[in-house]
């Protein structure tokens, strides 16, 4: 037996950084994906391929290189957890071959990882027999991901998981949103490495230096994922771009946004996108623009010019999907 | 008798557009002056020769070119009220030849319309044998300005006057602040027109689609302007361009930034500002950034590079003051 799970990436669409000081993030699954296939193996390793060029065979935690070199069993050992978290929550002791292919830039807050872990999951657990429920895929991705990442909130996962938009408060925890709209982007990448821990550092270090300021910049956030989530459930596309240009600002005051950022939103902005902004960490990485269906190639072309590499993208309704191919 | 009058220039440190919703605006008076010399006149018109190419006479209200079309007759009307307020305020009916020399570029919002009203008053006052005081000054140089722009608010005349820095705030007014630092600033002007008035209106307009993010947002312009008066009053130079970071950041979500100003503001930055933001309406205009003295040039050339034209300047403490000639 074949079986494939595929599982969006994400892209946050506003309520980055604020999140930590407990406002609403919304994450949205887009239409890009990460492929798992697997397959059974006679011997009980996990041999896992990936497209990143890597492939190789894990017998216990001793890995053995077949295509590039031995690093890439770092890259590989996520899908090898994630597979191993399966089988030993079923109780299972056997061998896979493990496929991966994938359509989400990695380290750029797309959420590719956990996009990775959701698919291989479900991947797994399809093929030893077992539909697993939504919450049990997100809840043993996020066990996974926990041996990988010091403490992964879980967002990833569950956006993998469900497709879709949901809303992510740290004393609410997760609700999914329901939304008609296509919710077109193109996601601009700076090709700026950052590093999220350091970000999220220096804006608690200016909390420190400006408490009153900060406080009311995250009043601030919170009310401007409020009016984003309102202007979302009524496909209000064009008050969707104007808050997420109030919040390019407010990321900016708190020190997260990066000129290559910058030139990135005020070119998808200059060529009809609705709203700009940076997403995720900031610092570089990725900005989100918002368009029209039609309009979303001007904005790609923008982007390009402007020195960002373009992803054209919208909302995927559709979470984490196995299939069994013979 | 011929006497000269120089009058400061002045930037806008921080609070521009949140001070129409009542917060603090802190404005600094800098070392770019107008000139204005003053001599006596055998008839009873008023000669006026600009250094902008335009020279003519007014008998009444009616313009001779003598350089330059009869367009120039708009640009030099302001010297001309100015003349007649203080020759009003004298009961004098006399003629006057005016000689302009201004080192402040018109136009960007660098106060050079107001110290031309305040030098023009200060040498046509000292002509006619009168020290009119500072409130003097600030007051006739007021009054002839209503002339011109329908609602001046007077800071750029009273800092012309008085020199160094002040604080405005609708509901108190005009406070002088005692400041020990040099203020070393770049100017760097985009050299795109803007015009105030939309510029007021867009954040009127944003103000009525989105009134509890503004509000926020003007109560944490409050915090910046009180955070900047009190570096100010103790030197923390570092700590000034921190707040003029933030203050960025909010004027950005308010959506009078600009691209153009963004590209300033990052050269600067990276160029060893201490920090750097929009000045005045933004939408184009300037931006300035706070350096060091001996950093100043370095800022100066990225911001030339990044495609403004930079103006090395700093405080002026010393305001308005007048000279005789012979």
């Amino acid at each position: 037996m074949k079986v494939t799970a595929a599982a969006p990436g994400k892209t946050i669409l506003v309520g980055e950084h604020f999140v930590v000081y407990g406002e609403a993030a919304v994450v949205m699954a887009i239409n890009r994906r990460v492929q798992v296939t697997v397959e059974d193996r006679k011997d009980r390793s996990l041999y896992i391929a990936s497209d990143l060029g890597f492939s190789g065979t894990f017998v216990e935690d001793e890995y053995t290189a077949e295509t590039g070199d031995v690093g890439g069993g770092t890259v590989l050992e996520p899908i090898k957890i994630s597979a191993q978290t399966v089988l030993k929550a079923f109780e299972e002791n056997r061998g896979l071959n493990i496929a991966v292919q994938s359509a989400i830039p990695m380290a750029v807050g797309l959420g590719s990882s956990g996009a990775l872990a959701v698919a291989t999951v479900a991947a797994v657990g399809k093929f030893l027999g077992s539909d697993l429920s939504e919450e049990e895929i997100v809840s043993l991705s996020t066990e996974a991901e926990k041996a990988v990442h010091i403490n992964p909130s879980g967002i990833d996962q569950a956006i993998s998981t469900y497709g879709g938009v949901i809303v992510y408060k740290k004393k609410e925890g997760i609700t999914r949103l329901k939304t008609t709209s296509d919710i077109p982007l193109v996601i601009g990448n700076t090709g700026i490495q950052r590093n999220t821990g350091t970000m999220v550092d220096g804006v608690r270090m200016k909390r420190k230096q400006f408490p009153e300021i900060m406080n009311l910049m995250n009043a601030a956030a919170n009310h401007v994922s409020r009016q984003f989530i309102d202007a979302l459930k009524r496909d209000a596309l064009n008050r969707l771009g104007e808050v997420m240009d109030i919040n390019q600002g407010l990321l900016m005051a708190i020190g997260v946004s990066h000129e290559a950022l910058e030139r990135l939103v005020y070119a998808a902005r200059a060529n009809g996108a609705l709203g700009a902004k940076l997403t995720g960490a900031g610092g570089g990485g990725c900005m989100i623009a918002l368009a029209t269906l039609d309009g979303r190639e001007r904005v790609s072309e923008a982007i390009r010019r402007a020195g960002g590499t373009p992803i054209i993208a919208k909302k995927a309704d559709q979470g984490v999907h196995c299939w069994i191919h013979e």
